[in-house]
């Protein structure tokens, strides 16, 4: 059980939080705190946080825990706001979409992880974003990652880890490089090629209207290219290293591909699109 | 209304066909012709076709339409075989997803492109393949394009696309080698893409199980990677041309934005993600 939860950033990410938390009872109060006043106004609006405040000091006062979805280029910037100020038995966690560079805010601001700062990623999200489009079931039967480390102290760890599974999610836990580079080849690398093929296609020249005769498969394989463009922007800065060892992975597999489509080497090509049915199949198991 | 169509290949396409004509009483028979006889049996066990044949002579005997679904690699043999017995007032037409391919396999075998000959490509597909995934409602608000030259007949052109209309689809058309432009990119690019994502992926060594840290964009992402291998073999190497023009200028893009990651040019990612959202939700009127 929560006292008094504090989010910072109450939009998709943050809202779905507090709802799945209020409807399973398992949070007293929640507060919101962002720079954009009228983000709060709409979120308590909606009933999705109890009281709002535009300033982190008072924010954070009395919270059991710190729940921090800002943007990721955010981060440190708020971390250094709440230093001086940071109850001493609070637990900061956070929902970034990479962990290595949260960490190294930290670092930078604390000079060392803070053992009470559980690193955290659930890994939901809608192409809509903003906390209208935030929904109490987000992170039913979801996967949330929590990347503790080694001097992460356990009973925080514990204490995020029921929160988390109060929304109903089911918490692994990955080492912060790992995660990254997981999430860097299952959503990263996607996100960045729908948004590359989108972009390419509405830069064409080879018809007018060309999306008129994209189909039913064109519409899914492109969904996530209406997500966020700042929140993708800012994870393409923010695992860096990652994302681009996924993308030189990516041409390469392409650019063979491609020479087999030229050399027409009809096996190979059948043999690449084989083995990702199966994969695909297998891991979705499609019947 | 069609006295005896013939299908050439009882899949998904061919078998969907079938059922909406049906549905829409636009057809009094419908005879299926394949090479494997296990697929016919099945189609006509589900009522899909009323007779069948494995011989390609009998199976157009009499026919006033005969539709070609079989895999694009297939078409010039089938060609050549019925090239004799053709019944000189029946409509030729196929549902190949290239149509460049089509033309010259049809001018080789008959020395031009038979006026009656409509070259044709709906819009539409599904994950699954075989005549078991064929449905009534498959083309229902799809796009189909008919690609007609100088020399088609006009009423030929006007009996297929009143064909395509009692299915419910909307008939547009297209030059023949603007289809295959146009389908390379908005259809063929993206499987490759999904293909290749998933192959790469299932053949990391990130960490075990990668895909089950998937989230529900990569679900929808590689939806299509779920599709028929030899039918996206065969149209790798059917429409070449076009597909590599594609990925070539894919490939160019996304180094664009691989430097723009690398040296951290904020705005240039954004602005590409934003183009892309934007083109996207205005492509699939997203509210």
């Amino acid at each position: 059980m929560i006292k008094r939860l504090c989010i910072f950033g109450v939009g998709l990410i943050g809202g779905s939080l507090a709802m799945a938390l209020r409807k399973a009872g398992y949070c007293d109060s929640i507060i919101g705190c962002s720079r954009q006043e009228s983000h709060l106004q709409q979120a308590r609006a909606l009933g999705v946080i109890d009281e709002y405040t535009t300033d982190p000091a008072t924010a954070i006062h009395q919270a059991d825990i710190i729940f921090l979805s800002v943007p990721l280029g955010a981060i440190r910037g708020l971390l250094e706001q709440i230093r001086d100020v940071l109850p001493p038995d609070a637990i900061l966690t956070d929902g970034g979409s990479a962990k290595t560079c949260v960490k190294q805010a930290a670092e930078a601001v604390f000079g060392e992880l803070p053992p009470r700062f559980i690193l955290g990623h659930p890994i939901a999200g809608r192409e809509k974003s903003g906390v209208d489009a935030a929904i109490d079931s987000l992170y039913q039967q979801r996967k949330v990652i929590l990347t503790p480390t080694q001097t992460t102290d356990k009973r925080a760890l514990a204490t995020v880890t029921e929160m988390w599974q109060a929304t109903g999610a089911q918490v692994n836990q990955l080492g912060v490089q790992e995660h990254d580079q997981v999430l860097a080849a299952t959503s990263h690398l996607p996100h960045i090629l729908a948004f590359q093929l989108v972009s390419t296609l509405a830069n064409s020249s080879i018809t007018e209207n060309i999306f008129d005769y994209a189909a039913g498969g064109f519409e899914d394989f492109t969904r996530i290219a209406s997500s966020d463009p700042v929140m993708w922007r800012d994870i393409c800065l923010q695992n860096k290293t990652a994302i681009l060892d996924r993308v030189d992975a990516f041409e390469a597999s392409l650019s063979q591909l491609k020479a087999a489509i030229q050399n027409e080497e009809a096996d190979a090509i059948l043999a690449t699109f084989t083995d990702a049915k199966e994969a695909r199949d297998r891991a979705m198991k499609v019947r």
